[in-house]
């Protein structure tokens, strides 16, 4: 059933210049005006951004893209924005490091590793979704913005509502590391540290949304949010020479990402810009908060919520509003979607940095953990192109590493003390370093 | 007098493939093979590398530039080294960033922010240093590589060693910011602390260079790693549309990188990339560490060592090796040289994040309050083209501006709760934000 509810009547002029057109309905198809609203009201199904293939593929060729700017706005024709300019503050292109070194040690011949963990501004994959959640809301006449958060989005709305000019109110659990608590009121937003959990903060959120008329960016504004998370996929394509991996490992958390890179590929086949070819979808979580992971473990198309307890928070999303279809996709494609105890989160983190000098944050951290997991068991392929989405910065959660990494040889500034300390330092490196300092 | 020392002869071949020859002195002009050699043994003076203009010249365009990798290697003819491939992890390329919020408080009309707040991998312009400094290290058979940091460096030197797949070692003062501490240690190099200040750490290194034969990046390789910071001039000019600008602020340390911009858009200049024009180079230092600041007062042309004492540790050289080439550009431009005290510095910080979503550290916080005491004196041309260089990430520094950001509004997951909050926070913003919360 397609039905359209009060729908703009799009312009000839429009049509020509955008290639979004219409919300619809992912469950029924219902469509409705590109306004903030992410429900359907005939189904209670998630709205999603439709677009005009077609005028795409006829419009957008590899080099109109190349000749775009270095930052996600290159695609701006895949993104559902109307402004000729979107607020720019740099983000996206995050380099796609071929990862040697790690590649040698889990033994896979042809890694990558996508770092947004060098984003910009705020150093994670959410400054995407943000700079198009914000554009997005400039253009819907919002003047305030707001967000529920685990922290990383949080940072990303405050900074970059900072730079646009924005009022910015942000959400976040009281418990969070202090780097992310600090990495938003650095920015001068009000922030609400709400004494419960994601799930919790976020109902709140919703009724404010209802109440107030902000711009939520994972609310209301979800549809036009999500999208940006394409980039992440487009980016890849584009980095590995116009062609697809052959598969991907990437965390999950409501499942949105995992989603909309599978979006991005499969847009990039259908308007030409890369040819056809099966890409395997794995998910990784963190055991204390896996329930994607379960309900894959047990078979099921349904997800049961939980309740999170991991050190990896920024993933720590109990109720997953895109499980059922991150499940669908992992299926579909042979993937795996599996979990990492702490532990390995923490061994995760520290073995990306030693090999690629690349630090992330725990979620980063359950990626590498489940790709060494994979890796180890003979479930992804050795030879095949694989890409490992980094999505985030370890100087934000520094006490989940801190008591993980040692600590400096303390010396005076003299010779003979380097000296002494430097015959220590190899006594200790003879034995295994892990041992030593976990 | 120009003397060449066992000067290795330039093949054709070579010459043509390249823009550096010989390392020389920077005093006397004596000459030396480009190997890791930072004194001259005639004079004591320091030596910096020697490049063929004319080659360069006859073989650098805008074009040829553009068509690079979208990262410092882009002016791979520019610096020294000989590498196809040398260590490319992404960096710089940062954003330069039209502040006009900022720019409005300060009322500078053309001000630009170039951020190296988000330089990868290690979110500093130190990234720039090492990449150059490394890749050398590699080209002239280093195995293991080491540095006198007071932070950044250290963190920078780590990562890309762990990437390169070279033994590191790395020296800090003990006293240092957990931040930077941790972003040290989680790459897995030897880290000794040693209980000094960065110059008796510094003395210190030169000691075990002399004795280890290591490649120190900022010591025995600090000729190559040096002129790393030109990249910070090349790309202004290019994203300036190839011109340069009119005024600069730059935080002095050792003053290394304020002399090595000064070069950068002369040798632009020189080689007809850009059209030639008076820029006026500002210096900005912590008043607890500002010898380079009273020289400049005091109208001496040397500088009397000091002991530091400010939050802004990775600034805080007492006695810094270009300090007189510092004086010498600040005065033949009409430049200044100005201290801000470490209130200032805090203010800098979060007016910079609270204007532009741009969180840097303390050393950024410094160029800020310095750029706002040039702009309220009259100092710099309100209508000219300024940029503003910050050059690290507020990440890394957490300890310095935590006491004075404030705390979030602690609430229950009730609109009720969300509500009283919002009544309060409503009733602090009609106070002045900075009485409320410095
Ligand atoms: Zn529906
Ligand atoms: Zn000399």
């Amino acid at each position: 059933m397609t039905q359209t509810l009060s729908a703009r009547p799009l312009s000839t002029a429009d049509s020509q210049k955008l290639g979004f057109s219409n919300l619809r309905c992912r469950e029924c198809g219902a469509e409705y005006e590109p306004v903030a609203k992410h429900v359907c009201e005939l189904c209670f199904g998630p709205l999603e951004v439709a677009y005009d293939y077609d005028w795409l593929k006829r419009t957008v060729t590899r080099q109109s893209i190349q000749q775009g700017p270095h930052s996600i706005w290159r695609y701006r024709p895949f993104l559902p924005v109307t402004s000729e300019r979107p607020i720019d503050v740099g983000t996206g292109m995050t380099p796609l490091v071929k990862a040697e070194r790690l590649g040698r040690r889990l033994g896979l011949k042809n890694l990558y590793i996508k770092n947004d963990a060098v984003n910009m501004p705020t150093l994670s994959f959410k400054d995407r979704v943000v700079s198009v959640a914000l554009t997005r809301a400039k253009e819907l006449g919002f003047t305030t913005v707001s967000c529920a958060s685990t922290g990383n989005l949080a940072n990303s709305t405050a900074a970059i509502a900072a730079h646009a000019g924005l009022e910015c109110t942000i959400f976040i659990p009281a418990d969070l590391e202090a780097g992310k608590v600090l990495g938003s009121l650095i920015y001068n937003p009000t922030v609400m540290a709400v004494e419960g959990n994601y799930d919790q903060v976020n109902r709140l959120c919703s009724e404010v949304a209802d109440r107030y008329g902000w711009g939520f960016v994972n609310i209301n504004l979800r549809p036009y949010y999500s999208e940006g998370s394409k980039t992440l996929a487009y980016e890849v394509a584009e980095q590995l020479g116009w062609q697809l991996p052959d598969q991907v490992v990437i965390p999950l958390a409501s499942g949105s990402q995992y989603t909309k890179i599978y979006k991005g590929f499969q847009e990039f086949v259908k308007v030409g810009l890369v040819a056809d070819k099966p890409v395997t979808f794995n998910g990784a979580q963190a055991e204390g908060c896996s329930p994607i992971a379960q309900a894959f473990r047990e078979g099921r198309d349904f997800v049961t919520p939980v309740k999170p307890n991991t050190i990896a928070k920024s993933i720590a999303i109990g109720n997953p509003a895109d499980g059922i279809y991150a499940l669908d996709i992992a299926r579909k494609t042979g993937g795996q979607i599996q979990a990492a105890t702490d532990p390995e989160i923490v061994a995760g983190i520290k073995l990306l940095a030693e090999t690629e000098g690349i630090f992330t944050e725990t979620a980063g951290g359950t990626t590498i953990a489940v790709l060494k997991q994979l890796a180890e068991s003979g479930q992804i392929d050795p030879e095949a192109v694989t890409v490992a989405y980094i999505t985030g910065n370890g100087l934000k959660t520094q006490e989940a590493i801190q008591p993980h990494v040692g600590h400096p040889l303390l010396i005076s500034p003299k010779i003979e003390s380097f000296e002494q300390a430097l015959e220590r330092a190899r006594t200790l490196e003879r034995l295994d370093w892990q041992e030593v300092s976990v």
